[in-house]
């Protein structure tokens, strides 16, 4: 019996399209990537051409009439995304998002009512951490009991100081840092803490070494403290220039013992020793740190199409996310402590 | 050419105060104990003779006219610490007092007054973290520029779960989390931060397994974000109930680096290879934690007497630092993010 | 243009060989496997089934015969090794064999010249740690001079103690430690040090707590020191019973520096914090420790063949390493110290 | 009740010498240090004043004659050990001898007859590893059963690189790695596997990077296997030069668990993050390293004395490390492994 393989179309070849490009490619044994979309036609050309894809769009909404895509990996820049979904899910497709779902709450309710509209067709958002190794076991431990209740979630989110430049780059068009880093973060806390909802929060933060962060109301280091309706608490810190690597790291304190995911981040099992000491070398960029979640998160969307299985992302997730995420961001620019609902 | 020693009195034989009595018994070689003072008879009986103390005193003014006693170590309730103080200085003694250094900002303000009026003394509060060899280090780096510009001190204080009983018994006296615990991290986020002011902060926290804290008005588990005049982040988190041990750990995230202390806690090397894995067994309690800096601590303060030099901690960090828990104390009760000055 | 993907037999359903079939079936871009063989139809059967592969096989030479089939995967009982390689590159396939490459120094010295013979086809051996990503960076920091020039290379080969009865029950038919487990060891410490010759060696051991391990002439726990000519040391140590897990650690001394690989093995990222203290959960088994470094040997040998690159591990590796291990079990049952050559 | 403290006389005032004055000096409280004694008189007068001695001596006869003094450390070169412990015993004192015992192990049969002859005093060797904090701790949990039957310890023992110079210019009259350094790793198996005696050992090694260790026969860094009589396995390596810092750290695996002293050595709980990654700084000479366990172990002696009760560590202690110390050496010398007695 011949196993099945979701076909792929996927829009976006930015540098986490390109990854998801090359997983869909060679890594996921349940996926076939038979389309891909961008209005760049050079880098469409030479991407069809690296990982062999047999059809190319400039416009998304011809690949979506294409019978054969049953699946739609959207990673697009953010304010297309619903549009895209919308276009997708009309039209029949599966649909995996890139986070954060869109650029304002309004789109996201907008979101909510087209997958709604479509209960036939699997929807997910790319929170690739909930499929990294480190954090499932942790996910497994807490609903297993064994910390207890949670009392606090810390999650800090630090880019290596090494591509600084091409953050300030990219920060004016990133939605800051609230937006753009703690995003993930505000999933991470939600999801470890069994989904409550935010009560209040106060972001803070400022330009510690790159001014240029102020010309676009943004801080290059932020952070943010949450309470929750069941009076959890989450610490968030982000930062663009960690000088030891890519260090996304969270611990989740409980009432019966503690977890730390990744406080010393790396994958490799070497310690050097020299005059330094003794030494871990870190993960030197996100593409390293999540490598093996990129390809776990499509390969469970897939698997999800396959058996029907619901996946455990929600388009509710991505709303409430972005909610967190823009009231700590008001937060900081308004200098004041927030309800979550006024 | 003989070596000079400090003559001390210490007055307060609880826990602490045992330590102390001890450390300058023992372990110090430029201090000697010659009297203590309790109004526990039982206890001061026992104490003097288990370390050859030759002079009890159960009044604190009496012990202060004994004209061979040069300096006074006060580890009694804090209500009473600037009274003593007092007592000790217009008596000619040199005077170490235990944190905090009241119970109230008035209390702090008299002190100030009463050490300018004795230059010719020396005066130190037992913030002991400052004396602790990785705490010390990580003093140097920063100071040396190693990590570049602060941006945020994380600092966590969590006792072991194994007292917790005891710790709830002493809980209404202790004047809570953030005037009893935080303290601690409060100077040692000043002290790393350049003594910097605080500007606005938010305490938050709640019973998590605990209700018994809600009847003086406290939680079982704090935390409090901190802004600083010079935008430097402080976050504290305090519990009383760590299932691994005493948990106190700091971190300095700076601009061109980061330090963390005790992120696993404790001076054993040893590594236990088991069915759990690879463990680490932590510190039991804040005694074993602290037993070196206590020692050093004291050490330092009689060579600042012998040598004439001034001690680091100064009566102001007392009250910088209890304005602070204060502070964050109201913030916590009034559910409010204040300013440090309204 | 289409991606080239080179068509796999593979021989032998073993827990390696199950392996083997799911990495060439679904992890390796490069690679297809069309056919698969082994005496037990009912694991044919399944195992084909699982993995969608179209041919099955209950005679290698039948399959070799299979013109669709470019490359063999062999991973049949060990005594089969270089029968096997024989005829399938004298039916025109590159061969990837299993580690030993044989039981006796004659059959590997016959493959030598089966190698030699057929200068056309991609030939090498399972020494996957070399594709372990620790061990590859350790590689290049020792090839880069980092550590200076090699002292000692220490390592350790322990299996976890929850499978102890499977060992046992496969310990007769194992060759014993020095053949079955301190050969990827043996090829560890000759790839770092650059390939030098064994000059003396010392095996000892004995039964700790299985005395089965006396029936064929083992020990359950056994350990060789070995120098080589240009006077580097090599330290073994095998097991089959770890508490922890699977434990397979290496250090390399160097007159500049020390590189250590695994001393906690596992690449979960999780501490847990408990009353055990701070503890790193272990790999369970050597399938979750050398996961990715069967994917990568395998990909890389696929690479080899399309790009007509020599792959690094040769077949006189194969036979040293086994000349080594046969000195070594033959010293631990002589219990004498032995040269080499004699 | 006035404590007891017991008067000490120490000799030679070199590099640990000094150290044990120090510490009988300033840091144990039941040790007073009355007199010193040594033929540099330079020496003499400066360290007295520096620690207010009351007496200096150049000859040890004399300092024996002083009816005041009741315990005497030996810190002279070793070849004066046993005759400086025959001349203190015989008057009287209580004798603390630094390893190792002598130079051949004929004095050391000597010794043992001298301690013989004198039940009613006090003598200890100084193998301080067993008084340091993660030993002790080991080695409970090894006599509670923790680990089960031990199978193998890994004894390590290097000096930090940067004394290479003085390391060499000390090598000619060191007595060589063997006798200097690992007699403390030999002591170390012995106490760790229970006070087992040696079967047959082979020792290697050469000269890596410093070829001066030629000239006295020795190597710059060497290695042992012994086999003890019960089979458990013991290995050692001690080496002049490493990069890290000094290093010294003890592996205890046993057929239920395996523990680990200072695979990273440092007491220091700092952690610095930076372009090296994540680092933990070591211990830069073995006086910073065993600090605690100088002062503890006379701590220890002088208990020892005021309550009657025997010191752990014995005189035949010193006769069994030295011997296979003297085995490893010769094994090492003639390229030949041997048994512990012919």
């Amino acid at each position: 019996m011949k196993r099945r393989k979701i076909k792929f179309g996927l829009v976006g070849l930015g540098r986490l399209g390109y990854e998801h490009t090359k997983n869909l490619s060679e890594s996921i044994a349940s996926a076939e990537l038979v389309a891909i979309c961008d209005m760049n036609e050079e880098a469409l050309r030479t991407t069809a051409e690296e990982f062999d894809i047999p059809k190319t769009y400039t416009d998304f909404e011809e690949m979506c009439k294409d019978p054969e895509i049953e699946a739609v990996v959207i990673v697009s820049p953010s304010m297309f995304h619903v549009n895209q979904v919308k276009i997708a899910m009309d039209a029949g497709k599966h649909v995996f998002v890139e986070k954060p779902l869109d650029t304002s709450i309004e789109k996201c309710k907008e979101c909510e009512e087209i997958v709604a509209a479509h209960p036939e067709l699997t929807f997910s958002i790319g929170f690739m951490r909930r499929f990294d190794k480190s954090y499932k076991i942790a996910k497994q431990k807490i609903d297993n009991g064994d910390i207890g209740r949670i009392i606090l979630v810390r999650s800090y989110c630090q880019d290596n100081k090494k591509f600084i430049d091409m953050a300030i780059k990219f920060g004016p068009h990133s939605g800051g840092q609230f937006l753009d880093m703690c995003i993930h973060d505000i999933d991470t806390i939600r999801w470890f803490a069994g989904g409550v909802e935010a009560r209040e929060m106060w972001g803070i933060g400022g330009c510690y070494e790159y001014e240029e962060y102020k010309n676009w109301n943004d801080g290059d280091n932020v952070s943010a403290l949450i309470q929750f309706e069941d009076d959890t608490m989450g610490f968030m810190f982000a930062g663009r220039a960690a000088a030891h690597g890519a260090n996304i790291e969270t611990e989740i304190i409980g009432t019966k013992g503690t977890l730390r995911i990744a406080a010393v981040g790396t994958d490799s099992l070497l310690e050097v020793l020299s005059e330094n000491g003794v030494c871990r070398e870190c993960y030197p960029d996100w593409q390293a740190r999540w490598h093996d979640a990129y390809i776990d998160e499509l390969a469970d969307f897939a698997d999800c199409i396959i058996t029907g299985r619901k996946p455990e992302v929600t388009v509710q997730d991505g709303t409430k996310t972005l909610e967190i995420a823009y009231r700590c961001k008001e937060s900081f620019e308004s200098k004041k402590m927030l309800k979550m609902r006024d």
